[in-house]
Parts: C-alpha cells; sequence; structure tokens
C-alpha cells in the first residue's frame, strides 16, 4: 500500500514539472525492475517525463539507478585500457568492423558489446553474422580472455546489464515516449557504463537517415552522454557525424562486411575512412595511449590482422566467402549531373524490404541483400548509368524498394562536384 | 501490425499538443475496452490528456466513444420524464435520499444508478444498505417497473454501462491521471448518458471536502459536462455548491439515513434541506413538470410516503430500526465562541477511520459507525461543550478519529453567527 502510494506520487511531481528525489528515482525503478511498479505507471512517469524533461540531476540519478538494477562488468584487472565506441544508428553505418581491430593495433583492448537491428537500422551482430562460424554470444570469461588477446571483441551484450532498460526501453517503443533525450541519453549511458569500459567515444548521428534530425537535438544529447559518461568516470567524448546519406556504398549485412574488408585492406570509401580514422585517434588518445598514426595501420596490414584474429577467435573463418544474394537489379540514373542528395531513410527503408533487416524482433534476415551505391552524394553521373545495384534472394521484392528509392536521390545538372567532411562537431 | 502502429500515433499527437480526430478517439477506446490497446498505451495517453488538456470537440467525442463502449438505456417508452441527479462527492453528502422520492411526487421519475464509497466519501448505496433487507442490485426489467410505480429507484448502476469507463478509471487511479478536468467530464457523463435520462442536475462540489479545491475549477468542470450533456440530448444543468464544512449534522452510513428521514419529515438541518429542494426544483422544472411547490410535499408527508414506497420496492422495511455502533464518545470544544471553520476533508477521514468507509474496493464497512456534529459553521459553543459524537463498533478506532479532528474546527471568540447559502453558483 505505501509502495503504490508512492509510485502514484512520483507520477505526479514529475506530470507537475517538479523535480524527482534520487531516493524517488532508485525506488520507482527497482520497483519497476522487480514488478512493484506496473507498465501502465511506468509508461505514465515516461509520458511526464517525454513533456517536462528532466534536469542534469535526475537524468544522471537516473541512469545510476539503471545501472544498478543489473549486472555490472569490471575490466580494472585488464592489463591494458579498454575504450568502446557507440553509435546512435545510422543507415550504411559499418564503421564498428573496421575500427574495434584498428584501436586494438594500439594496445586499447576493445569490448564492443552490440546488438541486432531492428527496423531500417543495421545491427552489428547482424553483419559479422554473415561470416561462416562466427557466433555473437561469448561468456564474460570469453570476452575477458578475448580483450587480453587479440584485444578487441565485438559480441552480444549479456541480457543482465542494465536490466530496467531492457523492460523500460520496450515499453517506450509502444507508448511513444522514445524520443526523451534524458531517456535515450541514460538507456546508452547506462548500459555502456555498466559494460565497464575506461574510455568511450559517442558517434552521434544527425539527418534523415538518423534518429535525431536536426544538429541542436544532436548536440544537446551528445552534451547529456558525455556528461552522463564523465559523471560516473568514464572518459567519454562524441563526434556529431553527418547521416543525411548513407555512410559508404553499401548497406545490408554482408555487403558491409565486404567494404568493412575493403578498409582494413587501406581502401574502401572516403567518408568511412575518415570515421573509421577519426573514431579511433580519439579512442586511443582518450586511452592514454597517445597520438599514434593510426591510418597507417590500415595500409600496413596490421589493422587487417587484428581483425582475422578477432573474427577466429570467435569461430569466425575469415578467408571463407561472404553469402550473395540470388538475385540482383540496377536502378538506373534518369538524368544527368552531380548527385546533390541520397536521402539515407530512404535507402534503409528500401535495403529492410530486401530482405536486410527485421519487422519484429526475431525475425529472421538475408545475408546477402542490401544495396550497393554506385554513386553518391558529390559524384557525377549520366543518364542511364547504374546508380544502384539491388541485393535479394526474394526478387518480388524487388518492386517494393525500387518504389520506396523513387525519388530518394536528387540529380543536379548544375551542381558542382563535392562532399564535405562527414565529421559535423566534437563534444568532450 | 497497423493497430500498434495506430495506437503510437495517437499517443503521439496528443503527446505533442494535437487534436485528436473522431475516428481516432473511437478506435483507441474501442481497442482499450477489447484489449488492443494495452494498459500501458492508455496510461501514456492518459497522462498526455491530462498535460496538455482536450478541446471540447474532442472531449464530446470522447464521451460519445466511452458510452458506445458499454450498454445504453433508452427509458423514452415510460409515461413520465425521467430526472436524475449527480453529485460529484462530497463529506455528509446524502441528498440522493431525500431528494429521489421528493421529484417522484412531482411525476418525474428518477433512475438514480448510484455507486459505493471508497475513500472519504461515502457511497448511496453503502448508506441505504443500512435498511434492513434493502438490496441494491436491480435486473433493467425491475428498474423500469419502479420507475412507472411508485417512480423512484435508487440502485447500483449496471456494469456494463460504458465499459470503457470502468477500466480507465481504475487506471487512472494508479497512473496520477484523475484530475483532468475532460476525464472526469467525460466519465462521469459517459454514464449517465448512458443510464438514459433525459434530464440531469449536476450538483459540483468546491471545497475541502470536494475533488475541487477552487470554485475556477468547478465552474470550469460543471460548464463542460453541461455541454457533454446538451450536445447528448440530455436536459443539462449544474448547481455549484459548497463542500468546505460538511454537509448536515451527520457523516455515516445509518447516521445519514437518519437524517434525511428527518427532512422528508419536514425538518433536518437548514443546508441539507436548502440543496434538497433546489435541486429538487431545477429537476421538476428541467423536466418539464413546471414550478411547482416542492417544498411543501416535505412538510405534508407527500415526499416521506414516497420514500417508504421506494424503499419497500426493493425489499427494505421502512419501518424497522436502523443500526447504531456499539459505541460513542465525544469530542467537546476547547474554546467558547462561534465555528468560522470545520474542515469538510478531515471530518470525512475521521468518518473513514471509525469504520464507515472502505481503504479498498470490497472492503466491509460498519453500518452504524460515524460523526454527529452537534454544532456547525456559523453556529455558537462554550468550552467543554460536545462538538461531535464519534460511532463505531471498534474502540481503539477513537483515537486514530480524534487525531484526524484535531485542528479541523476553528472556533473565534468575536466571530458573528452566520452561515451562508450553501449554492456557490449555477451553470445551465
Amino acid at each position: 500500500m505505501v509502495e503504490r502510494f508512492d509510485a502514484v506520487d512520483i507520477i505526479r511531481i514529475k506530470r507537475d514539472g517538479g523535480t524527482l528525489s534520487p531516493d524517488q528515482i532508485d525506488w520507482v525503478l527497482d520497483a519497476y525492475t522487480h514488478g512493484g511498479v506496473g507498465d501502465e505507471q511506468m509508461a505514465a512517469l515516461a509520458m511526464a517525463i517525454r513533456i517536462r524533461g528532466m534536469g542534469p540531476r535526475e537524468t544522471r540519478q537516473w541512469t545510476r539507478a539503471m545501472i544498478a538494477s543489473g549486472e555490472r562488468m569490471d575490466f580494472g584487472t585488464l592489463s591494458k585500457p579498454t575504450a568502446d565506441k557507440h553509435s546512435t544508428g545510422g543507415v550504411g553505418d559499418k564503421i564498428t568492423l573496421p575500427l574495434a581491430p584498428l584501436v586494438a593495433v594500439f594496445g586499447v583492448a576493445v569490448p564492443q558489446l552490440s546488438g541486432r537491428g531492428l527496423g531500417h537500422t543495421g545491427g552489428t551482430l547482424d553483419k559479422l553474422e554473415s561470416i561462416p562460424g562466427w557466433r555473437a554470444d561469448l561468456t564474460n570469461e570469453e570476452i575477458r580472455t578475448q580483450l587480453e588477446e587479440p584485444g578487441a571483441v565485438i559480441c552480444a551484450a549479456g541480457t543482465d546489464l542494465a536490466r530496467a532498460d531492457k523492460k523500460l526501453y520496450a515499453l517506450r517503443d509502444i507508448t511513444a515516449t522514445v524520443d526523451s533525450i534524458p531517456l535515450i541519453a541514460s538507456s546508452i549511458m547506462a548500459k555502456k557504463i555498466a559494460e565497464g569500459t575506461g574510455t568511450l567515444v559517442l558517434d552521434v548521428k544527425v539527418g534523415s537517415g538518423a534518429f535525431m534530425k536536426r544538429l541542436a537535438d544532436a548536440q544537446e544529447l551528445a552534451r547529456t552522454m558525455v556528461e552522463l559518461g564523465t559523471a560516473a568516470g568514464v572518459r567519454t567524448s562524441a563526434l556529431i557525424t553527418d547521416m543525411s546519406a548513407p555512410l559508404g556504398r553499401t548497406v545490408g549485412n554482408a555487403l558491409e562486411v565486404r567494404e568493412s574488408l575493403e578498409v582494413l585492406a587501406g581502401g574502401g570509401p572516403p567518408d568511412v575512412v575518415e570515421l573509421t580514422v577519426e573514431l579511433a585517434r580519439e579512442m586511443v588518445f582518450r586511452a592514454g595511449q597517445g597520438e599514434p598514426d593510426v591510418a597507417a595501420a590500415l595500409h600496413d596490414g596490421r589493422a587487417l590482422d587484428m581483425w582475422r584474429r578477432m573474427i577466429s577467435a570467435q569461430g569466425g573463418d575469415p578467408d571463407a566467402p561472404l553469402p550473395t544474394a540470388r538475385e540482383r537489379q540496377y536502378v538506373r540514373a534518369t538524368k544527368s549531373g552531380v548527385i546533390t542528395e541520397m536521402d539515407a531513410l530512404r535507402v534503409g527503408y528500401a535495403s529492410w524490404r530486401l530482405g536486410a533487416g527485421r519487422a519484429y524482433k526475431g525475425d529472421t534476415i538475408q545475408a546477402g541483400a542490401g544495396i550497393e551505391i554506385h554513386k553518391t552524394v558529390g559524384e557525377a553521373i549520366v543518364d542511364g548509368e547504374p546508380l544502384f545495384t539491388l541485393h535479394t534472394d526474394d526478387p518480388e521484392r524487388f518492386e517494393r524498394a525500387v518504389d520506396v528509392l523513387d525519388g530518394a536521390t536528387i540529380i543536379d545538372g548544375n551542381a558542382a562536384r563535392s562532399r564535405g567532411s562527414v565529421i559535423l562537431d566534437r563534444v568532450s
């Protein structure tokens, strides 16, 4: 009876624009994790938070309470520093794949605990699972061992980290309370802090293919997360990067692994290389390993070698051929000129419709499905020239993808060839 | 899948301060009634409505959708007009008991579908159940028969009226979304309109013992409800009445029946008589039966005779002695002067603690428990004179009641004797 009245009191305070005390936040998230506060009460509270907001102190306490709701990992006894990267998600974002081995080359262990994709953004684990034999699920002991040697691990996040977050995230998804900066920031940071990384670099995406559409919102989210990490003793910084156009030239699981291998071999699209190198520099530097020539490790084979060891350590065969889709189809330019826009969201949806993504948790995905982008923003194309190649196992999906892509790309007969840096801002 | 996205879209519109379309309101309440929209989604929507509000059109549609979620009664084929009264609830509010038979005297059938009490406000059915043999549960056919002859019925509202309201009310209670004027107004009016009354007079209480503490809020609630009733073809008007002090001189079930009998016999406290007569006039007039001398029927025995027939029709023995509590205790004045304040909320809580009310649905209550008020606002009292008599079967409850009553009454040595009208405003 006391508990019930407390939940209603807490909801009422936030409903009326008040500030929740640390004890109230601890109590409500603990009770929610254990069932004493129901989904309907948390939904009302989440809506009140979505509308009224939370101040910095409340958000810090909310994050601490989320961490306390689950297991907390600790890599403090490793022989080297740890650094992790988190991206808020975008179309064609395969950066984790070349980044983790590249950073590990410089003596920084990378505990990259990742997820599967839902909707139009792909999941890192889905991409790696297109490599024959590779497995995502490791025990904590296996993670620790692999962080010592070879030094990088990309695997599934354990289900016991930040347990309140898992319940709350599923609830927010069905109650229109996802797009709250304090709730987004605390959700991401609670998991990352609970993972036990010493350094964290955030890649906050902005643009049509990202969750944040406006630069000011991305900056606020980045500042909030950097503040939360710093307050928790994690060296945290953020890059704010462009997600108006897809990243690189491939979208889809095996297609993105192939592009990542090109980057690790010293090639690959300039935007993917730029972002990989910048994030690696930031991680190595913040982890206290100075300012080595990170890019060199992409050209001299050290990063690729680390990748091979990392994949092998998890049962993957780095030499096995990657899966390909059974069917392909071109989408051609209908005009000559320079590409000035390519809507990342639509390209992401089209790839999803080709079979690369899931509509529901547990859906199967096609490893080979996705989109190759032959010409991207800032490049010239001639009427009739291939713009995209669509890949899928089910040819009936082509039409749905073509529908989504119609009008996604703008070609201007008079524009100049140019594309700016993918990095828009930095927060630390 | 379509349904799920619709619910989130609807929540999002209201979250952002937008206006819901009639189709959206119909869909969401229908889906909520049938389980397609879950409690967590409705909780988020209710919080968004609580914070953002609903406009008059939305509130009308919300009310219509609540009515459509359940059974709708129709008394259009009765041989006489119907009129009902609804009070928003107060301490010592036994008005329904003398009012229903009084109005029936004038050829207006009174279908008074009522509820049980929860918390510090009593329930009309609880009061009548202190009469030996009386039963609250009637079939629709029994209600109709009794409306023809003798012409008044006070009974339990069927569980099939406004089914969405029952679910939503329970949800609002635990999610801090009760005190929303559009939600309160639509909840009350959906049930009353579904009951099928032709005329409805609302008694909107304001003051410490009422849900509405401020006159402006009570006026807004009254206007909203009158508008909803009128839009649904029910002749609706409202009195706004004072609930800063308890109504009459008794609080508690059998105690309030006894006071009601005094009023029906031409006596009783002036505030109870004033409100009963004013509400009866309003009901008879709005129901098209002109402006007869309503008060006369209290003095010449017609109202008491109608009461006896109404009680007998439902198995009650109007001549049986009413239950009394086993134990009594005085609370005495500690000062001489005129009573200027008597906090209705505290008196209600004290009566509840003596056993007259429930903490939870289904709790048993004591028919004889409650409080007699010997001197009330505007009356003089002498130091040491009895102010209250407390009634309960459990003497250990006295102390808890006395604690609550301490300081509830203010006695001023220099104030003049006076108490204004209980009727503060009218809305039609």
